[in-house]
């Protein structure tokens, strides 16, 4: 039995949908998982062979509001990663943490994408970063040395779907889009090399668990156009002051991760572009329906 | 009724000791107040009109140890304050937290002590730092903008009693020294003006609790020379390097604290030179009986 902490947020539903019966999803108010007896006695109690920790504190509708929601977002993100540790250490059960690559800014000077090797460069302890990214930095720090852990780094998610999370959705729905370099991840693609990590016999540690390469947002916005989900004229902000004095409370973490130590591992995602265009196509599928 | 969290620490002793029947001490096998629907509820029933949170994660022997126990210290540092604040805003009840100032290093630049205004140097967001002083330092973060709190920041507690947490008894045990330039705060002293605080009309907001002055380790041990409490040659480290390197993890914050704001509100403490030969005086006497 895979247990699934968080079972209701965007990336749990759907290693939930992909996982099966196999899963074993719980929310906070089946079961009090920041208490560590508690949480022992379920894993117990339902034989848990494996653990997916996506319980972490995002902010809604974005980073924002985890600026106004201090304790929640170090408690989700910081301490429990340091409970179910504890716990999943005494019981042997090997477990993995969902994490996020908004603990670096830009690339890495030599030119790379940042590999799971370099220290984060937008953390509290490498200012300026935003309190999540803050927060997520130091959730890897208390895993520092987990036995049997994988640390699963996601960046900005996208699929064909419309949710308000999906990159993509957000794309089409922003009113004006900040022109960054990133790496990202194609949600379903990431909920299925979680899962791999637990079938196949990866090595655990954490990995940069986003597709291949990197994307524009100028990029994206051409792609959408080429495939017909959108002929609007995008807006871009002038400059990353503007958007910071027009639009965000706290800085955004836009960066490049390098990718081939989950391609060693043989749990590769697919190259962005190949990703972001299959996506785009269903997208417009679904809504010429 | 005065609400003591954590009743059976080092400090909260001394609150409970001077504050009487007035003060309701509770631990955290009475009640879990990291739930804030429990705290609520104790708040409430016993018609709390105040309440000191003294529960937080120090590391024993000192603060090396925090840095085995990142996420107890996050928990009880950072988050618990963010968790009491919730409460104590909601139920409109006052309160005070038990901060401390090692989250500054060294002293101004412009030769003063730090002040309430200056962000913390000694921090996440300022490294290097301790695990310990990061997590106080984001605990003052996540109090920024509290309603009827007082954050009160104590350094180095000492008094005349034999415990291993009075810094005069350190002083006495420790092998060899470190020579730094420090405030301190006498610890009957701090407990009883913390009191002050809720019975006089003090203007809730961050304090810098320790005795007027400084101290150096050096001038310490010619006191206690002086004062007949001991004859040994003091020994001391022949750099902050050579102690990183053989006596300690994680560095130390040693730093001078502005006092001004507590002596203009009527909570000042006695100068440090006075409040430690007293101390000192004690001490003889009692080991001598």
């Amino acid at each position: 039995m895979i247990v699934l902490l968080g079972k209701t947020g965007y990336i749990a539903s759907r290693i939930a949908q992909l996982g099966g019966s196999k899963v074993l999803g719980v929310s906070l108010s089946d079961t009090d998982y920041f208490k560590a007896s508690v949480l022992s006695d379920l894993l117990k109690d339902v034989k848990a062979e494996f653990v997916v920790n996506a319980a972490g504190y995002t902010g809604k509708p974005n980073v924002d509001a985890c600026e106004l929601a201090k304790y929640e977002c170090l408690q989700g993100n910081a301490v429990l990663p340091g409970i179910i540790r504890e716990v999943c250490e005494d019981l042997k059960v090997p477990w993995g943490h969902i994490s996020s690559g908004c603990i670096y800014s830009g690339i890495r000077p030599d030119g790379n994408g940042w590999s799971e090797e370099d220290n984060p460069n937008f953390s509290f302890r490498c200012p300026p970063c935003s309190f999540y990214g803050g927060t997520k930095a130091l959730g890897e720090e208390v895993l520092e040395g987990a036995e049997n852990c994988f640390v699963w780094r996601l960046r900005i998610p996208f699929n064909h779907e419309q949710s308000p999370r999906n990159y993509l959705q957000k794309i089409l729905n922003y009113k004006n889009l900040l022109e960054a370099e990133n790496s990202v991840s194609h949600l379903d693609e990431f909920a299925q090399k979680c899962l791999e990590c637990i079938t196949k016999d990866v090595e655990p540690g954490i990995y940069n668990m986003t597709n291949s390469g990197s994307i524009t947002t100028r990029q994206v916005t051409e792609w959408m156009q080429e495939q017909g989900l959108s002929d609007k004229q995008f807006s871009f902000f002038q400059s990353e002051d503007e958007f910071m004095n027009l639009a965000a409370k706290t800085p955004r973490s836009n960066c490049v991760l390098d990718t081939s130590k989950a391609e060693k591992a043989g749990i590769a995602m697919r190259p962005v572009e190949e990703a972001m265009i299959d996506s785009m196509q269903k997208m417009r599928l679904e809504l010429s329906v």
